[in-house]
């Protein structure tokens, strides 16, 4: 085997026939009652008792014989003698002769003689007799014995999933445990030195990254009826990987490694396959997802997956989610689709099957537009900024704009955001938006935050700092934000503004283009520059790390928190929350502007109310 | 307060008006990582850092200066010396100037110096140097510190139901707990003398019954999204229900308690609520459903649901479970609906407003027919035979056969069946529906389901014993099984046929007349006056328990084993199956008849083909 060759990709067909030649099943277990909802019944189960165990009445009344009831009415009841009473879980003490009755309650054992009861309400008592003012039939107001469900009978069949009603049948019966399919053991390994886990301490400067695949497959796994098991990280040391893998092949049904960046891996994955397994296929002809591995290892399937997170989470989905649920025996869901047309031409480099992921925004005229994510496969906002997938063959080498298409929603429960923003982030926007009921934003900057809005696809867009260039929109609302220099809290190096930065050796960290911040700043340069008849480069280029600009919007500030630099550019409500110094050097207005075709949309106007209160209560 | 007036009954918006005026929310929890797949985020989170936190290579290959590479292509390729190398999760040891490159790993820290990336494809290595055949500009293959989530950014806003997807977002940011939605905590009390747990034993002669109240509605709680607690079961003494009720409330959001038969448990509930909290509505006006309570127990909320299973689910199903919903921030499930015609008329006497379980059945023509299953409240069956509800209003008396009609699926998960059967029990149909999609079959007996063939409603009819009366029909299939009188495990009081049940002072024990095992007896016995020039019924008087039939498939079969009886009607295959002697009379044709209409429905098809090797291997 040479890792190195994908030159034979496998289809997707091949590789779903791979997949279904593997057996992730796991078998049989015994739940109880209480645990029994969704699981899917292995056996068929026959009732081994009558429900009810006897005859039963149906109210509070008296149980008696129907013929002693033949012609009575209201105005000549029958006059019967009352000889007992039976309570419900109590045996009845009496039993009836022609002319008699008893007092029974709702649920009670009808009595020997009796076979038929009439309710309390056509009834009155008279010392101890009864006067029934109606006549009754055999067999009215009683269950009888085995009438719900009778000994024998088949109750629920084979690869039942089980819902709450079912329960009631299986409580009926006194079931109080079921054979279910055991759900399919997934062992998840990851690899990589560089992977560290949530919650603990990560060393960036050393290219330590969160493990991402682990948790999400692992939700993806529950989701489509397996039980995860994660195994402890394993570094790039190969006897330690080996022995994990081993374990989990060992104790699972399937394994699934999520591909680790660094070769020796592989090379362990390979080893392990080659001693102890088969590998029936390697690398599939789709995008993302073409480096992946599918086998045995031992008695458990294998699925390599690839490491970056949206490659891993399609290949998930595509391949191995059906894979689980068909063992665990789980139908597969109704797959929601949303017809739409494409909103912006899409090109396509290499003859791969595509599975891309995308967002969905409803225009104007309330036709639904559909525009690719395309952040990257190692991004994880490539799937939580997309509402689900479109799928493009491998003979497909563009779309148009315009194009006609059907999304695969990643699941039935995906509602489309009901307002689609872009632009500079802010702390107010983001307050805003908590207030709304189902809002996308997408922080990418003030610029391109305006070139999407002319380009059609978002709803809004914001907009920080002077406008640079006129764009026809619909303003909902404006306020200020004061900007300026974050510093350490104190104010240690007693910065007093933009002079400090270029006359003292100060560490500066700037935003870059995209930003408003950055034109604000940009533009008190270059006021700096006339005032004080100096040239605007020269300022600049005394500025240690003006040319630095970073894309987040808190990471001047942190920049700062971690000593890295002496001021950032930022806000002062960011340096407030941060507990760090503030050099104010103005304020900017934030604009919220609308495409003006979409001003009519609930979501647009639910933001233009929210609106109105922060522009009120901000000036 | 009077527990008998249900005079004035609230309205079913009353009702959900009175539960929407009570809190059952839980508050906030903190859950790891691991467990907030489908749980509701209570506030925002926002990334504390940058992800990736570094300008981080994308494939493998060689960090370098764009601007080194410029105009190199596959003929004229840059030549670069090879300094160091950066490895995925380490520090880079190594800083490039112009003219320089270092070997990187895919997701490895781009080192000090370097602007771009090429890939290992693009390359060749000649000694200490790269020759680098493509051009690349600044950032390319380069995923900037930032890029898929910046510090500060909005990452997901309160009230998110939060997805794989979004775990992994999560991950990213290295966020191990998560604020979400406490599950709403929810009591259930069920209280009565007659209530037994399932697994424990039942004595039905003194009128127990399995609870099946407690789980199906723990069922539903949890499906509803909250957390069920099932509390002891409570006898019909005061002191102890008083003890648990108050306990429920102290420990609960929600108290439920599903009304006992017996008026004791109602006088505590009312005098617990009168003493430490508010009775809002007693009694609505639906059905099935109407004795219901709603009130406020001390802090927690409180809700009497009633007593059959049927009522009580539909109850919880209609007004509770959507507070809970609410309560857990759970979006409303898409309410599956089904629209048809009903197959037969229905009358209704009360003016309320009435919530039908219903079936759903597929007619020739492809067209849904909707027929209501009438087992009544008390029959765990009336829901699992259903498939959904039917809402009548108050103002309808009654509903024209054919009249179009909606039905709102009990989830969208429901499947209607593929086949719907009526007729005889039987362990070859139980055994043939298993192997069938997915069938629902009602053992109701030969006559009701020849009956019900005739109607229209079924696809199929299962008949035993001789056909009375010709229905047209069309016969998929048939085989013979063996009849006659199970005994007792090697036959001690020596039974050889009926001649002993007339003769002999033995206990017997019939079937109804719906059953075509009853048909051929009477056939037999009929014969036998024949024969011995006997009166048939001065035999049929002379057999001890002939009148009195069991509706149950293997209900003689299991009084026998009981001692009740020396001989029961039955099977040679249940005999066997329990471990009996049996003494044969006979074989009696079973016959699979098919509504005419029908017999092109993919289910009755696959029904005749399942038939197809019975027939062959029985014969």
């Amino acid at each position: 085997m040479n890792r190195k060759e994908f030159r034979d990709l496998a289809s997707p067909d091949e590789a779903r026939e791979a997949i279904d030649s593997l057996s992730l099943e796991g078998g049989i277990e015994r739940v109880p009652l209480e645990d029994a909802r969704g699981r899917v019944l292995v056996a068929r189960l026959d009732a081994e008792l009558d429900v009810p165990g006897f005859d039963r009445a149906s109210l509070d009344g008296y149980a008696l014989r129907a013929r002693d009831t033949f012609g009575a009415d209201e105005a000549d009841p029958a006059r019967l003698e009352v000889v007992g009473e039976v309570h419900a879980g109590a045996k009845p003490e009496v039993a009836l002769e022609s002319g008699q009755a008893a007092e029974i309650s709702t649920g009670a054992v009808m009595p020997d003689g009796a076979d038929a009861m009439v309710p309390v309400e056509r009834t009155d008592t008279d010392g101890d007799e009864v006067l029934v003012r109606t006549s009754v039939a055999p067999g009215d107001n009683v269950m009888f014995a085995g009438a719900d469900v009778a000994a024998g009978e088949r109750a629920l069949g084979p690869g039942t999933t089980i819902t709450p009603r079912d329960i009631g049948l299986l409580s009926a019966l006194g079931i109080d445990e079921v054979p279910v399919r055991a759900k399919p053991r997934v062992g998840i390994v990851s690899t990589g030195d560089e992977l560290v886990r949530p919650g603990e301490e990560l060393h960036s400067e050393r290219g330590e990254i969160y493990d991402v695949n682990s948790y999400t497959i692992a939700a993806g796994v529950e989701d489509a009826g397996g039980e995860a098991v994660l195994y402890p990280h394993a570094g790039d040391e190969q006897d330690e990987m080996e022995e994990i893998l081993r374990s989990a092949a060992e104790e699972c049904d399937l394994v699934l490694s999520s591909g680790s960046t660094s070769a020796s891996a592989v090379d362990v994955i390979y080893r392990v396959i080659e001693e102890q397994g088969e590998l029936l296929l390697h690398g599939v002809s789709i995008k993302p997802g073409k480096p992946m591995l599918i086998g045995r290892l031992d008695h458990s399937a294998y699925v390599g997956l690839p490491g970056y997170p949206v490659s891993a989470m399609m290949v998930f989905r595509t391949f191995v989610a059906p894979a689980i649920r068909e063992a665990a025996g789980i139908p597969e869901p109704e797959s929601a689709t949303v017809s739409g047309r494409l909103a912006r031409q899409e090109r396509y480099e290499e003859g791969r099957h595509r599975l891309m992921p995308v967002g969905l925004v409803t225009d104007g005229a309330g036709e639904t537009l559909v525009y690719p994510v395309d952040k990257g496969s190692g991004a994880t906002t490539s799937l939580t900024h997309a509402d689900g997938v479109v799928e493009v063959g491998p003979e497909t080498d563009y779309l148009e704009k315009g194009e006609p298409v059907t999304v695969t929603l990643f699941s039935p429960e995906v509602r489309p955001p009901t307002l689609f923003g872009v632009g500079e982030g802010d702390p107010t926007v983001a307050r805003l938006l908590d207030g709304l009921e189902n809002p996308r934003y997408l922080s990418v900057g003030t610029r391109p935050g305006l070139r999407r809005l002319r380009e059609g696809v978002p709803d809004v867009a914001v907009a920080a700092g002077p406008l640079e260039r006129e764009t026809e929109t619909a303003e909902l609302g404006q306020w200020d934000r004061e900007w300026g220099l974050v510093v350490r809290a104190g104010n240690p190096t007693e910065i007093e503004g933009l002079e400090d930065l270029v006359d003292r050796d100060l560490r500066f960290v700037n935003r870059t283009t995209d930003s408003g911040l950055r034109s604000s700043l940009d533009a008190a340069i270059a006021s700096l520059a006339e005032n004080g008849g100096a040239d605007r480069h020269e300022i600049v280029d005394s500025i240690d790390g003006f040319d630095l600009g970073l894309r987040a919007h808190e990471s001047p500030a942190r920049k700062v928190i971690a000593g890295d630099a002496d001021a950032g550019l930022g806000l002062r409500e960011t340096a407030d929350r941060l507990d760090l110094g503030f050099v104010s050097l103005g304020q900017q207005p934030v604009r919220v502007l609308a495409n003006p075709d979409r001003t009519a949309k609930d979501g647009v106007r639910e933001l233009e109310a929210a609106l109105s209160d922060v522009s009120s209560s901000d000036q």
